[in-house]
């Protein structure tokens, strides 16, 4: 049933096909039957799936003021549709219940939008019980990048982090601690759930026994973790086997001409979480700025401004690079394909207290977006969803008075050429601090933005579970 | 030109005339037509605006977790229309320009919305020089209850701070200095602009001369200052001699019945900002934890959990009394009406860090969301904007692992029985903290719903000043 039948069929609209309107813009006259043209309650054929982690309304407003000014837009400005995701997850207690954990980690959080359920801090699609540390309890957890690909769609996952790190595994891995990312790793952390054990091995190897069509990101050093303890393959071997073309440079990327024949690429940039587009510009604690003048160029007082300076990026692809070539080969698959992005050191950055870096990576992230955005207006059949998993620490405060005595700060000069005052009060840093320690994610609901075919279901306030129905064409397996 | 014939006209759609859908259920159907009920691009007879002081998506989401739990729904929930509000407001420099301050206090963002027009921290409805401190020169700044006022309709205004407060000041006067409240407190912060000095007087004369037919708040200090130096009358006498109905408690109030012949209403409930829904459980520091075991039997100990109390508030009518009684009066009114509704001691109790009074303003102001709701619902013609001023500093956070060491935190028990951490970053407290201060108004750009005829111009990222607009039915005069 088409989009007009439909339409038909509920006696509302025939709804224009037009690619959708800006919104937003200040205006005299009523946008309202503009913005309905974005309206389309057809099947989405594509989903493209952008994730800024840690990415909050501070974060979304702070990358905005910085880069673009105050009367500047982001490409996240652009999608016509916007909801609230709220993303609470699950802890023990009492007795053998579970009970709302309001401020989780990123994997029952990618949990929840790749599979519609949660679990609790540290597992990875998964349910929350020890007894769901097995294959066969993974059933209710499959994940919308399996379900694409089950029938018939290419699939693709593109991080900034490690690729196995919890949020480009939540849909491409079954485990029980996030932290399983080799082999090695789960032979000391899960070793019940190691291919050894009968289990279904690392994040690693999973996402290789997965057959993705299209898998970039950092994280090479667990990859190339030894698949057995006592042997010598490694799991870029194992993908190679399995016939994945493995890459490790943007040169590399930009050779990969296509899938044709069932090939897969497997992109892995460096050995850890990939380079940030900024050098770190650290917030600091008051106590630090009068114990340090001068110690750091970049951030020499309270009153103090700067800018943030790019940073030497070696031979890795940007997010932007990375999403535009998961686009084009996965786009060429006659039933359509399913792609995770993820703009992940948003999320890293803020827990360091490193403005610049958070800053870097938010518009980055945004620079994808508009690549993801771009496409699917031109082909009318993809939907876009923009989100974060959960919210973080970052506040734009007044630039005179200080945050609370052991909360860092710093001042930056944003594209408007005045002063922004960015703290971080959810943890002491050791940056100046008595203690050290790494800033909070927060609770405050995210937004939950999207343009093409049932976008509009993501308008009101949803659990972040209901994501997975949007991802999946609202026709649940 | 109807609705209809609107639609019609642009070829769009015949738009069905329901009252709107509930939005952001968990739901394996598309819901694109349903949404699309919602959609009415006729201009609305009737306006509400509410305004959460200082409720960004955080004290929201906190609100929402501690009172309805983490499945539960707020009214601003059913609101089917979300965008976003950035509050940017004006400082000088370089030289004789302006410059964006990116976190502003509640005298420019209420200007903001009220005029379309933006001016710097304290001032209200008026420019940003001291040039501007003339009456002539407020002629570009008029505000839309003045508007309305001079087409034809009946306008109110409702806040639970004092009335003279910066916020209900936005669209019922113009003054260089938010402080000058009182003719006393103007004669001594804003001795050019007294009516004496040939200026408009202070914001409660103003609010008198402005002919508004319903105000209700607090404030009644400010209304009782003497209009000379050296005379007897008050504010309160001024307002009883131009015809107004002065009620003081709860039963005044019910007592009022209509504004038939030309009647107004001023209501002053208390003398300063009116008693708020909880009483105050305040966050503290660590420090203050260590050092005062059992001091507050609210807050013991930094993994103790509890739950806010109500508190007494006499006399005074809630928020939801005084919005269904304007409404009530308003709405007679042939030619409709524009009301103002502000829940200010959200703003308020987050910069003391007192997390149960937050959370109570925030609980009394949806309630009073939801009698807008339903109105709009039942009449079809009203629209209804439910937005911020600016964000603020509450935060929720990790409830193991402690804030920054200077920060405050509270732990409380949720509607889930289940404990929620809330923290304080942007100042410290002065309960057991080094020194004393006020939390921070905080830059993230803030929610912006809508329900109704037009509401559908919201969705999208907006300027503060475009609130403006959609308030005036998109047609500036």
């Amino acid at each position: 049933m088409n989009r007009k039948a439909v339409a038909a069929a509920l006696g509302v609209a025939v709804l224009a096909t037009g690619a959708g309107v800006a919104v937003g813009a200040s205006n005299d006259r009523d946008q309202t039957l503009n913005f309905a043209k974005n309206l389309n309650p057809t099947k989405p054929k594509n989903v493209i799936l952008l994730v800024g982690d840690g990415m909050g309304d501070s974060e979304v407003t702070l990358a905005r003021y910085y880069g673009k000014g105050a009367a500047g837009r982001l490409n996240m400005d652009r999608l016509p549709f916007r909801g609230s995701s709220i993303h609470y997850v699950l802890r023990p207690g009492p007795g053998p219940t579970y009970q709302p954990n309001y401020v989780g980690d990123s994997a029952p959080t990618a949990t929840a939008w790749s599979t519609g359920k949660r679990t609790q801090d540290g597992r990875v699609s998964q349910g929350p019980s020890s007894a769901d540390n097995v294959p066969g309890s993974n059933e209710g957890y499959r994940t919308y990048l399996e379900i694409a690909r089950d029938k018939g769609k290419a699939t693709g996952n593109v991080s900034t982090a490690e690729i196995t790190d919890a949020t480009p595994a939540g849909p491409s891995a079954h485990i029980s601690q996030r932290a399983c990312q080799g082999p090695a790793d789960a032979r000391t952390t899960c070793p019940t759930e190691t291919k050894a054990a009968g289990g279904l091995g690392s994040i690693a190897e999973q996402q290789v026994d997965g057959g993705f069509d299209v898998t970039l990101g950092g994280g090479r050093s667990r990859y190339e973790q030894k698949l057995t303890a006592d042997g010598t393959d490694t799991v870029v071997d194992y993908a190679k086997a399995k016939g994945y073309t493995v890459v490790t440079d943007k040169d590399g990327l930009n050779g990969v001409g296509s899938l044709n024949g069932g090939k897969k690429v497997l992109g892995l940039f460096t050995g850890g979480n990939m380079t940030t587009e900024y050098a770190p510009l650290f917030a600091r604690t008051d106590a630090y700025y009068a114990a340090n003048p001068g110690r750091d160029v970049q951030v020499q007082g309270g009153s103090e401004t700067t800018t943030c300076q790019p940073q030497n990026r070696g031979s890795e692809p940007s997010l932007s690079d990375m999403t535009r070539k998961a686009i084009a080969l996965l786009e060429k698959d006659p039933q359509g394909f399913a792609l995770q992005v993820e703009g992940a050191s948003i999320d890293k950055r803020d827990h360091a207290a490193d403005v610049c870096g958070q800053i870097g990576e938010t518009l980055a992230f945004d620079d994808a977006v508009g690549i993801a955005l771009e496409y699917a207006k031109r082909k009318k059949n993809t939907l876009v969803i923009v989100t974060a998993d959960h919210s973080h620490t970052s506040q734009m405060t007044y630039t005179t008075g200080k945050p609370a005595s052991g909360a860092s700060y710093a001042t930056l000069k944003t594209a408007d050429d005045a002063p922004i005052r960015v703290s971080y009060g959810t943890a002491d840093t050791g940056l100046g601090a008595t203690t050290s320690g790494s800033q909070h994610h927060t609770g405050a609901q995210v937004p939950l933005w999207g343009f093409g075919p049932q976008a509009a279901n993501l308008q009101g306030t949803h659990d972040q579970t209901d994501i997975f129905g949007v991802l999946n064409g609202l026709r649940f397996p």
